[in-house]
Parts: C-alpha cells; sequence; structure tokens
C-alpha cells in the first residue's frame, strides 16, 4: 500500500530506519513505553486502535494515522466504526473553539445569543 | 464539583449558557452533530467516552476534558481504561515529533543512529 | 472589565507590563510588526479585528481573543458579525480533521462512503 | 491548478470524493454546517474568504488554504489584502508565545525587561 | 512561588501528585526518558533548559514552563539568554505561518510580491 | 539535497522566492526580528541552532526543521547533540498531555493511582 513518509525507491535511495534520529537508550525507553500502552489491558485491541485514530487526526502524525487505520481494520474495526472515531475527533476539534468563547463570554460578560442551558440536552453536556 | 469553567458564583455573577456566542441556525447544526457523534452505534458509549478524552487531550478542549471524563466514569470506564486513552494521548503526541525526525532524516539522508527496523516489533509499526 | 490575564491586585502584587521578558530591541521589532498590520489599509479597522477574533482563536491566544473582541465591538462589529467569525473558526477546525481523512483516504485507497463529489456544492469546494 | 491534495492520475489512480471516510448522515449535517456559515449575511464573501484564509493558516488546514485562496481571488481580493490577512495570522501566532510569557512573568513573578505599558500603543493593547 | 498548577490551599484540599492519572508501570517508564532526557551528556543543564523553554512555549505546556524557567534559573542562565529561547520560539512559530504561504505560492503558482531570493541573507535562508 | 519545498523543476516551473505573499514592508520587518534573534549574542551559534530544531519540530514547521538541522550540523552540532534537542522535543510534548492530566485530577478531585511526589525526583521536577 502506497505511504507518504515511504519516498520512491528509485536509484537505491537510502531510507532510514524508524526513530533513526535518537540515541539507542532514548529510543528503547520510547519502545517500552509503546509497547506497555499497546499490550493487552481491560481494554481490547480495536478499541485501543480506534482511540489511536481519533488521538493520530489531533496531534497531526500522518505516520501514527496511518499505521493505526490499518491495524484496526486487520482487528475488524468495521468503516461504521472508524467513522465514530473521526466525527468524535472533529466533534471535538470543533469543541475547543466553543469552549474558548464560552469563557471568553464569561470573562467579558457578554450575552449574545440564547445559549444551550445546561440540562437541555447531551450537547450542552458535552463541555459540563 | 468545581470546574474551571464555572467562575465563584459570588455576586450573582453572570454565567452564560455554552455555545451563547453562536447565532442559534449554527448552534442548533452543531448541536445535532454531537448528538449523531454519540448517539448509540455499532461502538457503546464507554469507548466513544474513552476516544473522547484522548481526543479532549490533544485537542486541549478544557472544558470537554473534565465533561468526558465524568461521563467515562458514570458509564463504568475503569481507571485502568482511563490511563490506557491517556497512555496512547501521551504517546502519540511523543510520535507526532519521532514522525518529523523520521521524514527529516530521509529528506536530508541522515543516517545518525540505528533505528528500529520494519517489521522488528510494535513500536516500529507504530507508524507503518 | 474582569481578565484573566490580569491577576487580583490586592497586595499591591507586582504586574510586569506586557512583552517583559523580551529584549527592547526585539520587543520593538515585534511591535513595529504589529502597527503595520494594524495601520489603516485597503481593509478596514472593523474587518481586521475579525480576522483578529478567528485566528487567536486557532492560535489559541487567550489574551488576543479578549484584546480583539472588544476591538471589534468598538469598532462596530455586531453580535451577528462576531459569530460569524467563530463560526468560520469552528468549522475549519473541523475541516483540518477531515482534510486529514480525506488524504488519508488517498494514501490507503480506501472508499468507504460515498463522499461529496467536486462540483456538487459548497461544502465539498471547502477544501478544493 | 496543481494541488497537494489531487495525487498524480496516472493508471487512474482512484481518487475518494471528500468527506468519504465520514457516515453521510454526520457528513450531510457538517455539509449543512458549512453552507450555514457561508450563506449571505451581513458579512460579504471576500470578507469570509479572508477570515478563511488566516484561520486556515492557523488551523493547518492545507486544503481548507488553497480552497479559501481561490476563492477569495474569485471574490476580488486583492493580494494587498491577502497579504494583510496573512500578516495578521502571523502577528497573533508569534503573540500566542508572547502571551504566555506575560503570564509565566506574573506567575513567576519576574520583571526581566521594561516592558510595553498599557495604553503606550496599539502593540500593548494587542492584548489588552 | 506561586503557581497556577498548584490550587489554593485553603481547606486542606486534596492535591494528588503530579502523573497519578497514569498506571505506575507507564508513569515509570515516563520518568525513565525523562532522567535520560536530562542526564549528563555533551550538552550543559544550562543549554537543555534553554531548549526546554522554547520547547514548553510550542508545546504549550504551562506546568513544563514554570519549571524550565525556574531550573534555568537556578543553573545560571541570564534575562537575555532566556530571552534569545523566547525570541527563537517568536520567531518560528511565526515562519510556521511563513512557510505554510511559500509552500501555498508554489502549489497555486501565485506570485504576489517580490520575495526574498535565497541567498540574500539569514532571512531567507531561515527555511533553506 | 533533497528538500520537500523545493517541487521538481520540470518544465521550468515557476518558484516564488520565500515570503512573497506579503508586503515588502512587512515582510521586512519579520526579516530584521530575524537578524536580531539570530545575531551573536551570549548564546552562541549552535545553542541557537539546537533551540531552533526543538522549537521547530514543536511549531511543525518542515522548512524551519530542514534549515535549522542543516545549520546546525554546519556549526559543528553532533548527532547526540541533535538526539538531546529531539528527546526535550519528544518529552515535553509528552509532558504537555501529562500537565492536563495533573490539572484535570485537581479539579475533579481524582485520586487513582500513586502520583510521583514532588521531591521525589527530577521527573517530578519537570513539572514543578
Amino acid at each position: 500500500m502506497p505511504q507518504k513518509n515511504k519516498p520512491p525507491r528509485g536509484k537505491n535511495k537510502f531510507i532510514p530506519a524508524s526513530l533513526s534520529m535518537l540515541e539507542p537508550k532514548l529510543r528503547d525507553i520510547y519502545y517500552e513505553f509503546y509497547k506497555e500502552a499497546y499490550r493487552p489491558s481491560s481494554l481490547d485491541f480495536k478499541t485501543k486502535e480506534l482511540i489511536s485514530i481519533a488521538a493520530s487526526l489531533l496531534a497531526r502524525c500522518e505516520g501514527c494515522l496511518d499505521g493505526h487505520v490499518k491495524k484496526a481494520l486487520q482487528s475488524g474495526a468495521t468503516k461504521h466504526e472508524i467513522s465514530d472515531a473521526i466525527a468524535i475527533a472533529i466533534g471535538i476539534n470543533a469543541a475547543a473553539v466553543i469552549d474558548q468563547t464560552d469563557r471568553l463570554a464569561v470573562r467579558l460578560e457578554l450575552n449574545h445569543f440564547e445559549g444551550l442551558q445546561h440540562g437541555g440536552g447531551p450537547a450542552a453536556e458535552h463541555k459540563s
């Protein structure tokens, strides 16, 4: 499968291995954290991959995104479940702007429009 | 429970409702997206809340983080499962830096240290 | 008006002036850039303040946000116009996630759902 | 016009439509938000496109940036007006760092250099 | 010294220790990475703290910023050296916007103003 | 050396100079800030380049990263010193997530695991 982080191999172009700019000792500690975070635990593998997809989108790690979408599909995640993870990432990135305007309204004591009252539904609870 | 986005209520301080700076039409469409993203689907409620915790951390939405951690706990998520979601967020934010140095090594044809070979283990696969 | 970046003045607490951690020479150059960016030009003052509101939200500069919302209101911007600027900031932060999933679909050759065809309307053109 | 998000079409490479990884219901709600945000309102089309350029730069949405610069040019925005929007984005991303050092100086009670006094000019007002 | 992340201690308010939401095994691996990154090496302690100040500003880690500024001062860093690190953070956050507009100009083949020619000076080399 | 921001020159493709989308007056002020930030001062050139590498990674400025890594190598920085700067960038991006969970634990009064006690070692001091 094509990957942006694998440049065309024409002319035997040298491709360094991942983590090659980090000293071996630091690379190994990072590796250990990775292994521990993804080892079998109360959350199953598929759930961890779906969490990783949303996290990769918001951390803007293209290499991570490719890897975790592939592994989510391998672990049996459906396109609907992947869409659910993406939808949460979209909604929370939108909410990150709204959260700032909610705090702004408090700081400047602005009351521009009738907002959603807390208790009025799940949307109001997004940040309650 | 104390919340940073709820300033002290001394002196009947006015607290605008959430989303009060957005025109009602736009507020309602956002609300609909929110409801659709969190309505019952193939992913259960607890899984969606764990995805939301990692997403809130990386989108830096403090209000979202408070709300989704509370709802994760209400939906029965254990402290171990919440730790798992946080660990993924930490690992992927670290990997977002590593991904850039991996691409840098390719662009500048640097071969500083022996990296992790693809296929050598789960860490190398983080971004493969 | 209350501002988060102005701590309570009880006990004559020392409040350093803005830009106090930067050497005067660098501070002055930044100041000059600021003056040049906001001096009268083909764009009027109100338009520049509305652009600044969206920019402050996405750069997550709380101090900037407070200042530019106040100046937008002083320059005659209505609550509807401020809502328009906020809505664009929300929509583009959401689109920043979607843009990544569009590129992902190309890289991994995924065809999960029927997307919006280019030419089918303004939404498809958001990123065309 | 060349676009990074349109890979070379050699060999009939499959190009998914935009938003193809999101379920149709969610895609349509996003689409509605988009249409509502850009429909005719008190702000004219050109102003909305200039706001969108600054927002795209700070949200790092490359696809959005391309689309909105094209539409700004189509709506009659001059290169000077586009430069104004870009300058605001640059200045506010710089100010986002300065805002943090201003708060830091308050928290740690540091008084390293003589800052800009509030009231001393437009630069001090950037975040007042 | 006052710290934002230490809430007022009135009423014996419970203050959890740092890293308390992460399982001990993961916490310890993070701790090891930290120790390894800051142990004596070819770079001296002061230099590492100055790098950490710029990194904290751009990663927007307020707790890190407070800690590393204090340690920079303890290690003998002058206010001029701290200003240098801050200036680099400001300049590069501004350049992160400029870099996007440079690539945009290439993608859309725009030639709005006479830019800085490569080789013309240090500014042009910022991103060369 | 190959650079992503220099597209293939086939067919005499036009390559605009850097900063070409900004009016000359603003471009020159930015240029002056750049020159002042990197002129000889108490910090030597190599140290400034190492700070710039960490800053470029966290500001996600690919063009800056390429330029500053090249200049770091030209100024005599070793691969170990560059690894040190990268390790700090990785550690602080991870800590930026941890800092949020530490504050969350205070806001919601959660005490999930035994954290690192302040004073217990350098890791606890990362954000103290």
